[in-house]
């Protein structure tokens, strides 16, 4: 392919060096890491030394990491009925926000009619009025909140959240698949009871994730039942070279998120100042805190599924919405919860960065924008 | 590592060069499979090139492929309730022969008290007539049968055992690991209604499997829910480097069986040739049709905790019974199951052999076993 620009970084990151070096040294070893002999043991070591690089990133004992062979898979193996904090109830309903992946508003584990879902601001952010509402109208549950939204980058307000969570006698999950790497996040200072991470964001390999638990929680039971890989909690084969890339991917991203983190944002907000030169633009969670690395927007009349095979024609590589389901044109249940009717959030187009974005990409992009503004929006104003 | 001999292909073989290669190009294709600019187009079709791969190498349909984080995955997505065949009854009960992988011993997504055991013969065959009778004694079934044992190698009798079922309104399916590339395996003409693949049993990576499914297969419920994947049978991500890994094994592996089965049957027959000069050397499953590579031994009075060490010392990797599981020290329920007491089970050492095992390789572990076997076996009289 000649030159082209991605900038679709919240749907998949490009693979780190760091993480093929690692996988390519996993890939010499011959063991299955629960074989005795030598072999073995080197793949055992790997694993181990990876949990310990995973647990490390997010502020968890090594002990409570699970890999899992994604978010998806560790969003099912933690949303499960019965999980609860040490002395305090059994999760008996799951409450979720509205904004949540498809994998943790399908529920889990939990029944249908056990899944409640809490509503969005405007801006995007969990109403935590509703959930203290919700909270104190039953039985304990377990709340499951993302870190930041992968659509509008919009970062909740998790502390707070875990405050209230907790003084109900419940207990929190948070979905941290999008910020690790791009802003601080440790579930002991954040108040998180399990958390789910995935590699392929954060430039490990796709196929692998952790659920991740806090100090003091019981009863997650497993999803894959079998041999007793993973303490008991997830049987099967370990992903040996899966898990030796996302601990090599996590240290990478952790090792330079405090320089990425400045950089990202100067190049997002030299995007947005271009972008907002269309006439009638919009940023979504414009005001809320957010990621660096992330723009959704749209202008109306824009088609979003036009849009994003304009900008690939181009030579730019952008989402309409979450990528994470199949190439389907529905409009986003985040704009949909924020409020935003059919119109306006089927032109939604999501423009995500990272550590290979340089200022001559978003420059392209945005070069590549004016003329499909131009074009588009035109044609959109004739048809109407 | 100083020149080691690997005998534990059962438990995990090396990865073939030609997965290395597959994996390395899709390193180097940053998009997800779901999106639809040029770079998830990409990751889609290095996908469903692997897809095609799978499903040729058993008989299969692309579109009946589901790829899974492993067997173990596979497993507990095809053994729930409700699955069926077209026109026949969903399954209300599951029926495993006594020698399956723990993943599937434990039933699947079945309740315990809907799971029994089909017995074994003494040469560690699924007994039949106890099959027929167990079908005839309830409602419609999925019976679960492995192609062939991990522990033994011997071939199960599945196109014996598809008719059976099949004539009983159940329906079959069959474990097929550990035969991939070591044996024929189609399943429309042995008659499997579903079946577990894995690729790191044939020198794909670890982390990646498949469960597959016969025409005219239906009600088999997703395990992991969430984005549209896989037809909608397995949300998250696809694990893009290890399909195409797994992809590039299966054709490799089959590309090479037809002159592999013989030339590893040679080295095991010189393999247990060299074994049988010790007095007493037990040969299990020795009359049963067993995998070309396989050699299951034990001589009275060996440990085989303590011998796999021994051999580990000695530069070779061998396994007791099943690696599958954490390093415990169980007697096998596969030899149990054939009738052996605890002291026989107990001493089972398992040599299992692959594309890259060699003559040298088989004459260094014999001269391995004489020193072994002299200095184990006296003291075990000794202390006796």
């Amino acid at each position: 392919m000649t030159e082209r620009v991605y900038l679709d970084w919240n749907a998949t990151a490009p693979l780190r060096p760091e993480a093929m070096a690692a996988m390519a040294k996993a890939w010499e070893l011959a063991g299955n890491p629960s074989s005795v002999h030598a072999e073995g043991r080197q793949a055992r070591r790997m694993v181990e030394d990876a949990r310990t690089a995973v647990a490390s990133a997010v502020g968890a004992a090594p002990g409570n990491v699970t890999f899992t062979s994604g978010g998806t898979e560790a969003n099912v193996l933690g949303l499960a009925p019965g999980v609860r904090r040490v002395g305090a109830g059994p999760a008996q309903r799951l409450l979720v926000s509205a904004i949540e992946h498809a994998s943790v508003l399908t529920g889990g584990r939990f029944p249908p009619d056990l899944v409640s879902r809490i509503g969005v601001t405007p801006d995007g952010l969990i109403d935590l009025d509703e959930l203290r509402r919700s909270l104190a109208e039953g039985a304990p549950a377990l709340v499951s909140i993302m870190a930041a939204n992968n659509e509008t980058g919009a970062v909740q307000p998790i502390a707070e959240a875990a405050e209230i969570v907790h003084s109900a006698g419940s207990l929190l999950h948070v979905d941290a698949i999008q910020v690790v790497g791009k802003i601080p996040f440790d579930i002991k200072e954040l108040g998180a009871d399990l958390a789910s991470l995935s590699a392929h964001k954060i430039g490990g390999p796709k196929g692998i994730g952790a659920m991740v638990a806090g100090d003091g929680v019981e009863g997650m039971e497993p999803l894959l039942r079998g041999g007793g890989q993973e303490r008991g909690q997830r049987a099967g084969t370990e992903n040996v070279a899966g898990i030796a890339g996302f601990g090599a991917a996590v240290a990478a991203a952790i090792g330079t998120s405090a320089t990425e983190t400045a950089r990202l944002e100067a190049l997002r907000n030299r995007l947005e100042g271009g972008l907002r030169h269309t006439a009638g633009a919009i940023i979504f969670s414009e005001k809320a805190p957010r990621l660096p690395n992330t723009t959704l927007f749209t202008v109306p009349g824009l088609r979003a599924e036009t849009a994003v095979i304009g900008f690939d024609l181009a030579g730019i590589a952008v989402s309409s919405g979450s990528a994470c389901s199949s190439g389907k044109v529905q409009p986003s249940h985040v704009l949909e919860a924020m409020g935003f009717g059919p119109k306006i959030a089927q032109g939604a187009v999501r423009l995500s960065l990272g550590w290979s974005t340089s200022e001559t990409d978003i420059d392209c992009c945005l070069q590549a924008w004016r003329k499909l503004a131009n074009a588009l929006l035109s044609e959109e104003r004739n048809t109407a």
